[in-house]
């Protein structure tokens, strides 16, 4: 099918993030049962919920647009569990995993900044006003969970680093 | 290779980013070739040149560790390379066409500042100040290209969409 309008590449981009929520959707819990530091399995338990009001609010969109919900397969999410998955399997130090795990999920936070950030702009130009809105919400959450990667990439324990800094 | 230290992962993600720059440095001249807008397509060779120039910093950093630069798979990268090249490939309406690179470019801009902001994280805890600073510059660049895609993405002309806003 030709992408003939800004409302067909919309559509094809909330598919995207759609099919990209839902590889998440997946993929946290795994991330939070890796995760050694109580506050960073908290973390990814509370972006899963968030990550579901994601889905739901895009599916909502569609649902105002008369059409149902279906993902396409976002190549760029598959490549960014893969690479999370890595993290999991590989042999780490507790806090040298943590810290890997938060460089993941802010990878995958900022894909999905990049690709709200568009389609909110197409909502808003295509006069989609409620869509934005919404769209909006999600996008200032991302925003928020890369923040509070900030601040966690900050506490993670690196003895190892420690000692060097010391030395 | 167990990965213990701080540094063992700054390394890491150095190498990962490497060969993500590398990939980059292949895909961007097909996406100058096939946007339609000039504006568009100088934005992705003045990219090109500055991608050549972090991936040289990063060399740089390894040199100065005593290493040689050597990239390790990045599967994001990837997948991001391979949504940029779905949409080469699909059939678009110019305008949209350069709607949806900007899309992607954005999002392969949006990787590189979680990686970088994560390797500059690094490189200040490990005290190697020298490294933070080339990271920063490079920060500061895939933050001004992602930027100048906001800008570029209000630019992009769709006959439909304006057609579609005055019925």
């Amino acid at each position: 099918m030709k992408l003939e309008s800004l409302r067909d590449l919309y559509v094809e981009q909330l598919q995207d993030l759609y099919n990209a929520e839902q590889q998440l959707i997946k993929a946290l819990p795994k991330m939070a049962r890796a995760a050694s530091s109580e506050e960073l399995k908290a973390a990814f338990e509370d972006h899963l919920g968030q990550t579901r009001q994601h889905a739901q609010r895009i599916e909502t969109i569609f649902e105002q647009m008369g059409e149902k919900a279906k993902g396409k397969k976002c190549k760029a999410m598959e490549g960014l569990v893969e690479e999370g998955g890595e993290v999991i399997k590989e042999d780490m130090d507790d806090g040298i995993k943590d810290a890997a795990l938060i460089a993941a999920a802010q990878r995958v936070e900022h894909y999905e900044i990049a690709g709200y950030g568009c389609v909110r702009a197409y909502a808003t130009r295509l006069g989609e006003d409620d869509a934005a809105t919404l769209l909006s919400q999600t996008l200032q959450e991302e925003k928020a969970a890369d923040e509070s990667g900030q601040t966690e990439k900050r506490t993670v324990k690196s003895s190892r680093g420690r000692t060097r800094r010391a030395a």
